[in-house]
């Protein structure tokens, strides 16, 4: 299954994709996040998918999409997860995950505009496999973890550099602004892909491709990294955990390539879809 | 006003307390979280108990009390914040603050156990004054930042110490175990403290002194935090920001002193109340 959430931001009604296209799935009554997914949400839906999909309304084309699944408790992300981009930055290959948050206050829709911050300079892409937590999940042995995964969905972890690395000590000031994280367009439940530790990952910045990965690569995979989480907190439904990026981003190039206004990125995942971001000047 | 939450952990009710004890006020019928702080329920909530409180109901004394609000959206703590703690840490004082992320699920109320994680050798304690964001804030001058302030909250921010230090790079794995961000006794609001950055606040282990400051030494002080977080992210009411911790925590004795299953940890902040955890074993 393939959900979507689409309407005017703070106001998205859920939706499903078929090979049809986009359809309303509001007269299922729950919107997708914590609740629908702690109470096996995704079979319900599919169930009753089954029986009145028919009479569900068509979403137009070129509706507005938002982020797949509701505000989530945290946003955790994975660092230097792909040995090239780890080199490319001039870090050491990490011998174990490097962790940290992105506040969820920057949660976006996939195709919403990046909203590059006051004062920022060094505002760069990061295309990255999210997974979607589906079941409360506290230390969690590896063979279990897919147990506790609802799916996946394509993130952008903007990320501003000066903001990150040179301005004191951890990584969250640089990874939270408003519109950081556009996710989608859709939550893809982890039926659909045959093996999330081999799907190819790819980034364009007008239209010039920035990278192109593969989650084989990964140092850590998804279900060690789910684990893993889990010895140090709780893991709750709707929690997205960002996998990681592979080499490309601005901070690798020599000279460095940051973006301005007016740039636009485009992003994907095979399977998961794609997502259009367009850079614009921070207002007051 | 005090408020509190008090009942079962996950079926906690609002309360308020005042000299004469405390009382239930689910008649007012909101919970304390975002959309109570961003409706103007503190407002409301004084308004109404003003015409309703001698009908509240009494709570017993001894009743468990919860975090005196619902899961925040972010838990954002200030690293090194006192100049006698980045000194026992070995640390430079901060250039500019340091900020970390703790998981929401990490919260607490204030006189819970404090479970001491699986494979954990180094949990310490940090008394902290935490601030409760009431208004959403983003860009916002010092000289206006109090206004964005709905109160504040008595908290101990328990940090495993190897997770934190010696686990690779970022600080959030030793901060975000269950049980690590016992909150309250009391959400205070900002008109009960007359200056908030001359507080005096203390923590005892077994009855020993082991903290003991004053906000007056705080490097960065409210109003400069609130603004300077609110250029990086946006602050959402009922957003917590943990403003740091005097010296004295274990990590900086000589030899250094963890948490053991038994050992009681007892802390205060003048106007904000006390609250006890009692370290236990993780227990599958």
């Amino acid at each position: 299954m393939k959900l979507i959430r689409f309407g005017l931001p703070g106001a998205e009604k859920p939706g499903v994709v078929t090979a049809a296209g986009m359809f309303d799935v509001s007269a299922f009554g729950e919107d997708f996040g914590e609740r629908f997914l702690e109470t096996d949400g995704l079979n319900r839906l599919a169930k009753w998918w089954d029986a009145n999909g028919d009479k569900c309304p068509r979403v137009a084309d070129g509706t507005r999409l938002g982020a797949p699944l509701t505000r989530p408790s945290k946003i955790i992300c994975i660092g230097l997860n792909y040995a090239d981009h780890a080199r490319e930055t001039g870090a050491a290959i990490p011998k174990e995950p490097i962790v940290f948050f992105k506040s969820t206050s920057s949660l976006v829709g996939p195709n919403d505009d990046l909203v590059i911050p006051r004062n920022s300079v060094k505002t760069d892409w990061e295309v990255e496999l999210a997974v979607i937590i589906g079941k409360k999940a506290s230390y969690v042995d590896e063979k279990d973890a897919m147990d506790y995964v609802a799916g996946y969905a394509l993130h952008n972890d903007y990320s501003e550099r000066e903001f990150q690395l040179e301005r004191g000590g951890q990584w969250v000031k640089g990874k939270s602004n408003d519109t950081f994280a556009p996710l989608g367009p859709w939550l893809v439940t982890k039926d659909e892909i045959a093996d999330i530790n081999n799907v190819r990952l790819w980034l364009t910045v007008n239209g010039k491709k920035m990278q192109d990965g593969n989650t084989s690569n990964l140092i850590f995979n998804v279900p060690f990294i789910v684990s893993y989480l889990s010895q140090f907190m709780t893991l709750i439904p709707g929690d997205v955990i960002s996998t990681g990026t592979p080499a490309g981003v601005g901070l690798g190039f020599n000279p460095q390539i940051f973006l301005k206004a007016g740039d636009v990125v485009e992003l994907g995942i095979d399977g998961l879809g794609t997502s259009k971001q367009t850079a614009v000047a921070w207002q007051k």
